[in-house]
């Protein structure tokens, strides 16, 4: 069932209280595409422009089954054609983060450089985490974290995860250590997942707009699909929301997915969403999690973001909290330290199952995703310091991510911009549909490129492979000097591009090819 | 052109001066199997007894096309078809390690535990090791280790590693960062390197006995086979030695596997080699790296013992010190921390290639072997501390090394046990042929089995693809009191095994199912 909105300070204006889009009328589906196999779920990665081009904006999609290669055009002569691909992707891949990195923005040494509100990070607590991490308990240098490990992650850091999710996702007994697999992060979890619950070329399903480095999570080694189910900004008969996943809108995309021949083993959620920062319903979650026994699915359930819920009202619940989970033998939790404790560059993820045949085969996989023993021990110091993330850290960093957060928000109102935001997370997910002069994917490409060239990265929607053209993420999670040049920034090209839109220039079609155009 | 051995006080009653086997005439291969492609590379996970046993023990094998799946037998119906082969991997790959961690020695609390010299890992530095890494430096905390890293690693790390290569390896011009790539270890190395270089089924030449890990490695993310250029003990007209890798032999494998329609993409040389401890000398690996360039095959040279050598006479020398290597673009060099520094549970291995594009192709997959921050920031601390490598670490470690290895091969020669060892690595190559009542691999697999049940844990040679049946490999780098222990342990299995030769009981081919067996 679909729960009500509670009520939030972020968005009073909006009629959905933590959403500012104008209400549309209802509006069926118009056409479900023969095959779209071909279309790209990459266009992040390529610029795929003429094609998108060609796609009616108002063309209502309900299903996209992904191929990643659709767009691939540079064979390399010493690799082998997934090697080329897979070259391919880091080379395109990186265009935003290339031309950033080559010119970060430093308050004294680049005060000009590129603000990042693209990657979702969380730089607000820096200064708590580096004062806990520097503490003389996390060097620790003994024989066993030298010597190979077990590849499931050492058992005195399985204790503390299994200790550590049991506490914080609420579950009705404790967990296990032996359902806890640990490695270097989720997108190995994603990898390694997608090879042992897939053969090649099989799919999982996972509601559009997503966080969209999955896909090439799942299919670089493992030559897994992604098909979409999309998601409308429109709010019709049974919705409550816009963008609201519902159960049969997954129907539809699985069955659209068999008629075209795609099998499809498994359903990603990722629940505090991303970039949508939406947040599943206990009544909701069940109900997903129902569809997929139906059908037999895996159910993959992505919780990188449980602990960074900043708005308390919203009452999120890990699906580790639900008693009697449908199919608790294809229900695998992901959590990773990345988000929580804004420690990206630490290398920490973890899956919950209680598959022994899952956890296994990730293990045995796990040779290729292992992490420091110094760092798991520095992991199971920090997850068993409750106090500190209970009085220090958890307080503090959701004051910061609400403060960003209003600040952000209110300037967006302040610029006229509707956006979707829920309380969790690091962004907002905004709607500048109105600033873009056709409704195309290009448009919000040169959109974003229009923000590049201004000194601020964002992502753009089709990054998440987002439908509806104009939709970009923003991530509001970092220090206010930094978000008030950015959003200065911002408000500039929204400002100045009323008058471009009126008059695109038409060498802006032209992929930039220098670092800081 | 093959080199002399130089001599060796190890080995002294042996005519050539580092082996001991009694030399056999010479003997000229008598048949060549046809289709070899279900022949499996990989009983160490399976048993494969009945298989191996129906062979006649005195044919003579030229090659084999590795098929990791012939022995597979037990689908989950959780799991893709690869994910139960994965899955397989670990549940059979574990026995003896299985076995041992239930019931590891420990002088105090578990005396009458199994020792283990099986596992090639370093345990006589932890005292250097600690010390040097529980100094203040190696704990450093600021946000870019925090935040995502470049997946090639961070740019001061690869600086030091190109710095770090070119002062050990003696590079005839200095080696660039830009042509270095760090991830967790080298068996993620082989895995992204078989991904980008090869199509699925294809394969990668590789001298037999070698490295068994390095099978799963290959094939578990990248579907690559190896295909293996057996090598003999006994030494023929253009031999010097036993073991010995000729161009011939290289030739004839290629050949092979062209003929059996199996595509070679690539040769893997272990210099120093494990088990064999050889070493190649710069004319003989010149020799490989031509015959390579001929049939544009890459070569991986794993290189990860390169500095435990500890017998100076052997001189060997790293393939980048080579100048005007045959085929830059094609010779990809790997190195690690794992068995040098005496941490294979640190996670830290690194790529050094000329290529971009595969340096390029490898980095895109670093997503998945990424390694934390921190552990970057001790690296580099490491690395970079010169006078700490070469005047303590270094002369220390070999020193020790030295010893240890000193009393092994006396004990081995009290013995009357022939064995080849080179002044480097960890471990000594037994040959416990005639310890066998018939040469079997069955027979080979019921004397480790003796020993594990003696509570001493070896590797037999069949783990290594070793074709003739009865080589153990032994590792020494243990402390003293675990290595006598260890040696008294073989003895008393060595010294009872004559009668029980005699009189095989049929009970002994029951896999034991008990750990204490």
């Amino acid at each position: 069932m679909p729960r009500p909105r509670p009520s939030s300070p972020y968005s009073a204006r909006s009629p959905s209280p933590m959403f500012t889009l104008p209400q549309k009328e209802s509006r069926k589906p118009t056409t479900c595409p023969g095959s779209v196999s071909t279309r790209g779920l990459h266009s992040i990665y390529g610029d795929g422009l003429e094609r998108e081009a060609a796609r009616k904006p108002d063309q209502k999609l309900l299903y996209g089954v992904g191929d990643p290669t659709a767009m691939f055009s540079s064979d390399s002569p010493h690799l082998s054609s997934r090697g080329s691909i897979i070259k391919w992707f880091w080379d395109s891949a990186e265009e935003g983060y290339r031309t950033y990195h080559m010119d970060e923005y430093d308050e004294d040494k680049n005060p000009g450089g590129i603000i990042n509100l693209g990657t979702s990070e969380n730089k607000l607590c820096f200064d708590l985490l580096s004062r806990r991490l520097s503490h003389s308990d996390m060097l620790r240098v003994e024989p066993s974290l030298l010597q190979y490990p077990d590849w499931r992650g050492h058992l005195f850091l399985r204790e503390e995860v299994a200790s550590f999710l049991s506490f914080y996702c609420k579950s009705p007994a404790p967990l296990k250590p032996e359902n806890v697999v640990v490695l270097n992060g989720c997108a190995s979890l994603f990898s390694a997942l997608a090879t042992v619950l897939c053969e090649v070329g099989e799919a999982f399903l996972i509601p559009a707009p997503y966080y969209g480095a999955i896909t090439q999570h799942v299919y670089l080694y493992g030559n897994v699909r992604l098909v979409c189910v999309y998601l409308d900004s429109e709010v019709t008969g049974l919705e409550t929301h816009p963008f609201q996943l519902t159960v049969d809108k997954l129907e539809m995309a699985l069955q659209g997915a068999i008629s075209e021949g795609v099998k499809v083993k498994g359903l990603i959620l990722i629940n505090p969403q991303n970039p949508l920062g939406d947040i599943y319903s206990p009544g909701e979650l069940r109900e997903y999690l129902e569809f997929a026994k139906r059908h037999a699915l895996h159910v993959m359930v992505d919780e990188v973001y449980m602990l960074s819920v900043f708005e308390e009202s919203v009452g999120y619940r890990s699906v580790l909290s639900l008693e009697g989970l449908p199919d608790p033998q294809k229900t695998h939790v992901m959590w990773a330290t990345s988000k929580d404790f804004g420690m990206s560059g630490l290398r920490f993820g973890t899956l919950y199952t209680e598959n022994q045949d899952v956890a296994t085969a990730v293990a045995s996989l796990c040779r290729y995703h292992g992490l420091s023993g110094f760092v798991q021990y520095q992991m199971a110091q920090l997850l068993r310091d409750r106090d500190w993330i209970n009085q220090v850290y958890l307080p503090e960093n959701h004051a910061r991510l609400k403060a960003a957060h209003t600040y952000v928000s209110e300037e967006l109102r302040a610029l006229g911009v509707p956006f979707l935001s829920h309380g969790a997370g690091f962004f907002i997910w905004v709607d500048l549909r109105k600033f873009l002069p056709e409704a195309t994917f290009e448009e919000e490409r040169l959109l974003w490129r229009r923000f590049l060239e201004n000194k601020v990265l964002l992502s753009f929607g089709k990054a998440f492979e987002c439908k509806e053209p104009g939709w970009f993420r923003l991530v509001f999670s970092d220090k206010a000097h930094r978000l008030r040049l950015g959003m200065q920034r911002i408000r500039q090209v929204l400002e100045g591009k009323s008058q471009v839109a009126e008059d695109p220039p038409s060498c802006q079609t032209q992929e930039p090819r220098g670092p800081h155009r």
